[in-house]
């Protein structure tokens, strides 16, 4: 057991490399490396960081995830707020710093990867649509990642099958939405752009946790044996 | 032992997804993602549905793999028809929230992901020749998850396999009929989209279901070492 | 142990999978897929090669590489013979059904994936570069074979491996020579085609069995240890 | 335990695959694989080279990995400057057979695959940026091995988790300073090129080593149990 400072910090770190990467190379190689490799960029961050603070922290970086585990019982209660706290620290910091490597090339800020919907957004779904999006995209992700993480014999491979899983769903939500199914993820780039990103973030701040509990009690009917 | 029912709700989980992310990338952002990034959003479908769905029902997510398992013997007898209404229904589902999603933007339907051959459809190959392709493509698919799956100590990384060689029949089969290897893949899209697509539909209900009774035979004649 | 004709069959389906798709994806759909797409269609071939048809032969699939593990002692001398003969053919018909593809477009076969050199091909290295391009992929790619099988506790992963290695050689390889890395792949297009393909084909069966023998040598003076 | 000689040479070429295809592929088809395929290019160097010569020497094939594992205990210290060294010269004749690929093609050598910074070097980023960049990505990318190393269990998957980490960091990198993290694959383009990719250079060996340094600290601090 990991002290409770140490899995703020790993959250911290872990969340920060997601939003640095991911959102990052959305917002300054998307062109180059088009959607399936923004994808990666996210879904990989996972994989790297699910093998080294995975151990200390179990390797949420993402408050919806929390919930689910707070949910099913794999993660104290009084953390719970920490956790969040430090992965919504972490979003901000890695947009900061992001915006710092896009300021020193003397071009303005147009994009932290921010997420967002309606014209001028991907293929421009309406907001209720988006909404809908991300409930199912974070059903999706959160329900791989209680069914792969329930079984300890899975545990070598579930780093990256939850990397993979995280692949699978900005494949098709980046034209949507850019793929929130993370609030943190959500929070960093619309607190640092203002404007539009922020007077939609509630959309990816609901929608994801309505997501994961609809994941939890799918799991919870489904896979279950003891409670069918 | 799971009971049936939940058997059939996983494998209309797993259908849905499969058909939402898989044929929903093609339809929004094929040009985005190029031909890999469609190949990835049906393979990894699969990598994601298998480590959740997979201990419930077998994560078939396909009528010519539940066939392929009724041949050898793998699934009870008495629940191959509500496997295939399950992931029927799942892949209509698929489609119809796939439709909604385009709607939304105010945009005409023009696709579904569906498949297809003849002239205006990938390189434009002949009705027989798609017929012979989705044959040749099942039988490697479908070969390919009777071998992994048949030796426990692969079980970890069976879902990743299996996923993969999706992707791999995918990277040929987009340019020529779309790749279907999966009647319930076709079905969706086809009953929804109607005219062409629903005409030339039975190709690839057919065409799979013999890829798969062929994938049998030869595993069984290659394969298990009794009946040698 | 299975019987020598099962091993033959299995090489046959391997060695065609691998040129009908790997080939196939370039000849058919390489603008779509780009240098990483067909990489990784080679490349998955092997991932699902290896866990159908490993069990039985082995999944060489590739003449190289049935010379490197008979000069490791990892393979029956008596069955070299066999093997080879089953790979050529496997990919002769791969090549033949590729083509059958192409031809039911009505437009000319103008590639069937091919391997080459010179001007109007790739970045237009010369034949002598080609020449040691393809003794190094190939040691690069059979170096690492040898490594990954000689200890069993990687067999679950060790098809996983192999596949992305031959992604790895192809990444660069596509664009200097096309990648052959195995004569077979290289014989199964060059025969149908004929003209440049055929002139050229000694190169891509000789070379890469120089780097199946080098990468034997290396392996034995480095990593075995009894012999050290 | 192998003879250092043999650590040595395998450190060579690791280190030689790492940069003739990692910066080749850049080199030669950048255009044609995209950031994503060059970051393959990269990562999967790591996954073939892990599973062959990972279990002669660990296969750092990178200095600054060698470092990190110097400062926590895990290589013998008398063979820290002999690891440097055939990484080093290893990285210099992939470089050179690189170099003499391309002159094969009577076009001028005008890229090894450098890294650099500033205006016409990717986005534009400043060099004060680019040293905060590298030692960042340095940090991600060694956490992550030091991480995924330290439990025997992940034996089997840490080449893999390893070489996805590379492919990550890359692909945000890429664009800012074509990614280092690694003094050796800087080294080699670097002195074959000479003007402004060796005059940048020391931005590409200190920043990785101050990365390491930190990451060697960070895992320290967080993860080690005793320590905590």
């Amino acid at each position: 057991m990991y002290p409770s400072w140490k899995k703020y910090a790993a959250e911290f770190i872990g969340t920060l490399v997601l939003v640095l990467i991911g959102c990052g190379s959305a917002a300054t190689a998307g062109g180059e490396l088009g959607y399936l490799g923004i994808a990666f960029a996210f879904g990989l961050s996972i994989v790297a960081m699910a093998y080294v603070i995975g151990p200390i922290s179990g390797c949420h970086i993402n408050p919806a995830v929390s919930l689910a585990m707070l949910i099913r019982g794999r993660m104290p209660r009084k953390e719970f707020l920490g956790y969040v706290i430090a992965q919504t620290a972490g979003a901000v910091m890695g947009s900061a710093l992001l915006s710092a490597i896009i300021q020193s090339t003397g071009k303005p800020v147009a994009s932290l990867g921010q997420n967002g919907f309606g014209e001028g957004y991907g293929i421009g779904i309406t907001g209720t649509m988006a909404f809908i999006v991300e409930i199912v995209l974070t059903f999706i992700f959160i329900y791989t990642i209680l069914g792969v993480t329930s079984d300890d014999a899975n545990s070598r491979v579930a780093g990256l099958v939850i990397g993979l899983s995280l692949v699978l769903v900005h494949i098709l939500g980046i034209g949507l939405t850019g793929t929130s199914v993370n609030p943190a993820r959500s929070f960093g780039p619309a607190v640092l752009l203002g404007g539009e990103a922020l007077a939609e973030l509630w959309v990816f701040i609901v929608a994801p946790l309505i997501g994961a509990v609809l994941a939890a009690i799918a799991y919870r009917r489904l896979n279950v044996k003891l409670e069918s």
